[in-house]
């Protein structure tokens, strides 16, 4: 941010009175630019003991496998951006049924949100973000060629908790692991 | 929005090419300035029966009872933006016990996410942005002076739970209803 989304003129990063953090301040009208992390809302969708995977047609990671997720818009639930998404990225009509992982990317400013799903209908195809829509059952998954760790743990949980047909939300952090990034699971949220 | 925060020329909304909504699109760069929804995070401050309320010094709802809770800042974790929340308007230390409560407002663009926590000390006061923090037993909490629907279901859920000394993940959204504003539960999200 080099300018005042307000005025126009040049912001300066300092820290305003009563705050104890560096914003974007304009230099004429002072008016603070706040930026604050966003919700990526997403979907598992399934039908039997399969998953729908997208192959990204867009960067980052063009060509790997992703749920259908993206960024939650203004007036939405995230429900509904996770329909919304489901239906962009894979032209998939689902039932959702209920949040499923809820997963922290503090390096990225980000908070990942996916819902399992039911598929109503096999009426999907790729949607403008995709290049291919297609179910596959655990042992087809392209472990190497998704898209973000973020999946890569919520299909893993996924099909864990689909053997023995009980689901539990999991909530986390995505933090630095050696070249990587791991999963670090939260105290459960019941009890 | 009236000005690009890229190079200060006027924006004007449009749908850009491959979406499917209007956004503020720079007249001379063409840099698409997307806004999202915030996520507000809190805290579930308790001390045996009771919980800990902030009254507010700052609009909105100045002089009404609120549970610890802001915008979540870049870089941090949800329980982070939580327990930084709770220091910084009650001068309280406590430790997480997990999420309890997660309820959209697609009205006002905001995700609330509300963690249930114990106060670890009794040495709390009012920080920058509260006249007074007090705990209070159920019977105690000034329901009519509440500054948020959310609030006032967040802490009618968590009495309920505290009844039965069973806790359970609340989701669902804050919606219109009449001249206010109800919660409308989502679906489990295990089984």
């Amino acid at each position: 941010m080099k300018h005042c989304s307000q005025c126009g003129a040049v912001v300066s990063l300092k820290v305003p009175v009563d705050d104890n953090r560096e914003r974007h301040v304009c230099d004429a009208c002072d008016i603070i630019h706040y930026q604050n992390p966003k919700i990526v809302a997403g979907c598992i969708p399934v039908w039997e003991d399969k998953v729908l995977l997208c192959k990204r047609a867009i960067e980052p990671r063009h060509g790997f496998w992703t749920l259908p997720a993206g960024y939650m818009e203004m007036g939405e639930t995230t429900a509904e951006a996770a329909l919304r998404e489901t239906l962009e990225e894979a032209n998939a009509r689902v039932e959702l049924q209920g949040l499923y992982a809820l997963m922290n990317l503090p390096h990225v400013n980000q908070v990942y949100m996916m819902f399992r799903s039911k598929l109503l209908d096999l009426k999907f195809s790729p949607g403008a973000e995709s290049l291919e829509v297609q179910l596959f059952r655990e042992d087809e998954i392209p472990w190497d060629e998704l898209a973000f760790t973020t999946i890569r743990h919520t299909l893993r949980y996924y099909f864990e908790d689909q053997q023995r047909d009980s689901y539990q939300l999991r909530i986390g952090d995505i933090v630095k692991e050696g070249d990587g990034y791991g999963f670090v699971s939260s105290p459960p949220t019941t009890g």
